[in-house]
């Protein structure tokens, strides 16, 4: 057994691992302490030592005493290491790539399944719509269980979407707005309920802000999210500030994941410490408990088993894993999930936009010329270092962040793959694509910001306003 | 420096010593690595043993790495270790010594003050009352500024009470009562709003229940407090699982306490481990926030600067410490308490009553043959062996739990001086005391159970409705 410990070690989780090391660690201390026989003592250092591989090989990470794996995404794009390390988590995303994070490898790392084809040309089939763009182009990448949600709508039992944002300023960027741009797209073609969570005791517990402006954020961001055209008959925008004073449901599945979820299992999938606050550790099951329909009595009648689908940025899914692994534990169905890329920032696909950093990001309140000042000053060009070396070699739609925005906004096809052609071929000049950006831009920008301007407080108000939505259940 | 190292440390908490032993170990680590000059390494060492030393005589424990101080009570009563040691946390009471825990060095180690006949006297003037024989016989013995509560009162500022149970099971016992007894005893002195928190959140999290058994033991136990006669226009009473859900101030005020406590901070007053839930790491947070009137907008008009005063077992004081300790940092004015002494078990005072052993208590419940029998059966005799002995030498009150228990049930102080001197001369024989016993408590748990009976679901209804009390703010 001493020879080969991995052959039964590759069904073990990361904490699993940790645990057998930590535990054939004390062993060989017990044997030497006890002077055992030297053979024995060789065998259980072996076994030690083999322990300590597999645990390297399968979290990436050197075993260290006392210190649990984090569940991180840490994978290794190439033959050097450190350097070409993607670091993904809910508050940091950062690659050494300029393509941005391998998504394939983190589907693989993440245990969910690849959108496929197939299963776009079944969405297409279920909903006879054609799928969205961001489906198409490979924006949303990733699912669990879509299959699921599609078995179920196909048997006509409804389900319900779940997304979220954490206000933690009055600035939301451009790349905030796809989640829910997508989300509304996915409303429309199944017709479902849709739950928004603004978690601003998050925002609270992590940055240096009072309760109540946590909760105008979270109000002024309702405002930016019923501008994308939500109905205010099927969605119901919450804060937890607010909700979870209202609602007779939400704490008691609160409590119920709290009580199924260890310190020692936050600390491995999100890197809390000793001396974070227990607040913090406790939070991950406030973003989970939105999952279980009967957080909403109101909604759906008090039954708890109606299926919940999420669509979030992959960076989000470690909330949901954790909630998936609680869910059958505490009987209630476990959420599907979409999975987007990150938006990357202006500077370059290595990291994501963040409205904490102006320059990496085109807000929501920028005019058209703040617009077309930060495209042409930050935006990072594919392009060629001359005119002349342009045209002749073309430019790198891979890394070029102007192209990697138009995929997201520029929804005619043909225009967009114009467009690839002729930047990949050297025809197209960097500063003629990015002109392209700043007028797919603009206009849509300012368009955002005149909805915007006609969402008042008493639309915020009726949205925010726990309710009966227009669906029976 | 590195010789008294002590001069410094007495002002600090086990837990900061804990982080000086811990950094002290580090830079000699560091130093050894680094092959510093021996006598600099050596100077670093002593300071580390020096460090290691005053952890041990704080605290009474040994320093162990990467494990914080636990806040416990272990307080060696004489010249022998571990024998004769008292424990006192929320869950547990144990002592060696047959009189129960040592009170006076609770004070100490605690640092709570002594109720002494000076604040007896000023609360008797206070509210032209005469003290209730809790107070006159010590069974409310320690306070945390009690005396800023009875200012206030003489300048005509009003405060509130707030006390609680833990709903464990249906089966509350004569211990469960004196809290509430006494705190009505408050409540009708002071004419103030009093608060009853119930956590079956917490017994939902502690004990293999479902939320919905926990709240039907809540309710069940409101009918038990209910029958103590409080006052439905003056008294509020809550269930966690149902209040979080139905209040706008209660969640608010949980999330502050939850980001100013640490990990580390509950892991060294409550003993939590890495293995714990992290409903349990979070949930003195929820026991803290009914100190603060802002947790009750509907009683206090939103106010949040009304005083509280909680009448507790000297159990529950670790989470008023914690709360005390983090009011200042959010801006809010810091609980008062009035700590009881524990009640003692039939088998003795060396532990609590306890409901989870159905014979080391009485029952509310108990028929009268019942009480009879336990108490002839179990309850601890301070007698001699033979009567011949006993009418020698006299029994011992002291240790005997026949006669504390009438410290607690008999309100008649001749009667009880009587009874003291007669079993101490060895006039009164143990039969005869316990039969004393048993006719004080045969009614009283009859009258109980009368007046329990008058207690409608309609009426605990009203108790437990989120609403406006006889009291303006």
């Amino acid at each position: 057994m001493a020879d080969s410990p991995n052959c039964d070690l590759k069904s073990l989780s990361p904490l699993q691992l940790f645990e057998r090391v930590t535990e054939q660690g004390e062993k060989v201390r017990a044997l030497k302490a006890g002077k055992a026989p030297k053979d024995e003592i060789d065998a259980a250092v072996k076994m030690l030592l083999s322990l300590k591989l597999s645990y390297k090989t399968t979290t990436g990470q050197d075993y260290q005493a006392g210190l649990p794996p984090r569940d991180l995404v840490l994978i290794n794009n190439g033959t050097t290491k450190e350097e070409n390390e993607d670091f993904v988590d809910p508050w940091t995303v950062q690659t050494s790539n300029a393509k941005g994070v391998d998504y394939d490898k983190l589907i693989v790392r993440f245990g969910s399944s690849k959108i496929d084809t197939d299963l776009i040309n079944r969405i297409e089939r279920a909903t006879g719509k054609k799928p969205h763009h961001f489906l198409r182009r490979g924006i949303f990448f990733s699912h669990r269980d879509m299959d699921q949600i599609l078995d179920a709508y196909e048997n006509k039992k409804s389900f319900y979407l779940y997304t979220g944002r954490g206000p933690s300023s009055q600035a939301m960027h451009i790349g905030h707005l796809n989640t829910f741009i997508f989300t509304k797209w996915l409303q429309e073609v199944f017709d479902v309920p849709l739950v928004i969570q603004l978690t601003d005791d998050e925002k609270y517990l992590w940055k240096d802000l009072t309760t109540e402006k946590a909760y105008e954020y979270a109000k002024e961001n309702a405002k930016d999210i019923i501008a994308c055209g939500f109905d205010v008959n099927k969605t119901f925008i919450f804060s937890d500030l607010d909700y979870l004073g209202a609602s007779t449901g939400f704490y008691k599945n609160i409590v119920k994941v709290q009580k199924h979820v260890t310190f020692n299992q936050v600390k491995g999938i999100f890197g809390f410490t000793d001396s974070d606050c227990i607040g913090k550790i406790s939070f991950p099951a406030i973003q989970a408990a939105p999952s279980f329909s009967s957080s909403f009595p109101q909604i759906f009648n008090g039954k708890e088993n109606i299926q919940c689908l999420i669509p979030c940025g992959i960076d989000q899914d470690p909330y949901f894993r954790m909630t998936r692994d609680v869910a059958p534990r505490i009987g209630l169905p476990k959420p599907a999930l979409l999975h987007s890329v990150f938006f990357p920032a202006l500077q370059g696909a290595q990291t994501k936009m963040s409205s904490s950093d102006p320059n990496s990001s085109i807000f929501l309140t920028d005019t058209p010329k703040q617009i077309k000042t930060k495209v042409n000053k930050h935006a990072f060009s594919g392009g060629r270092d001359t005119i002349e070396e342009h045209r002749k070699y073309g430019g790198n739609c891979d890394v070029d962040v102007s192209f990697m925005y138009l995929t997201f906004f520029l929804e005619d096809d043909d225009r967009l793959e114009q467009l690839k052609q002729a930047y990949t071929s050297g025809e197209l000049l960097t500063g003629e694509l990015k002109k392209v950006l700043i007028e797919t831009l603009q206009p849509l920008v300012a368009a955002h910001q005149e909805r915007r301007k006609q969402v008042t407080d008493e639309m915020v108000k009726q949205f925010m306003t726990p309710r009966k939505l227009a669906f029976e259940f």
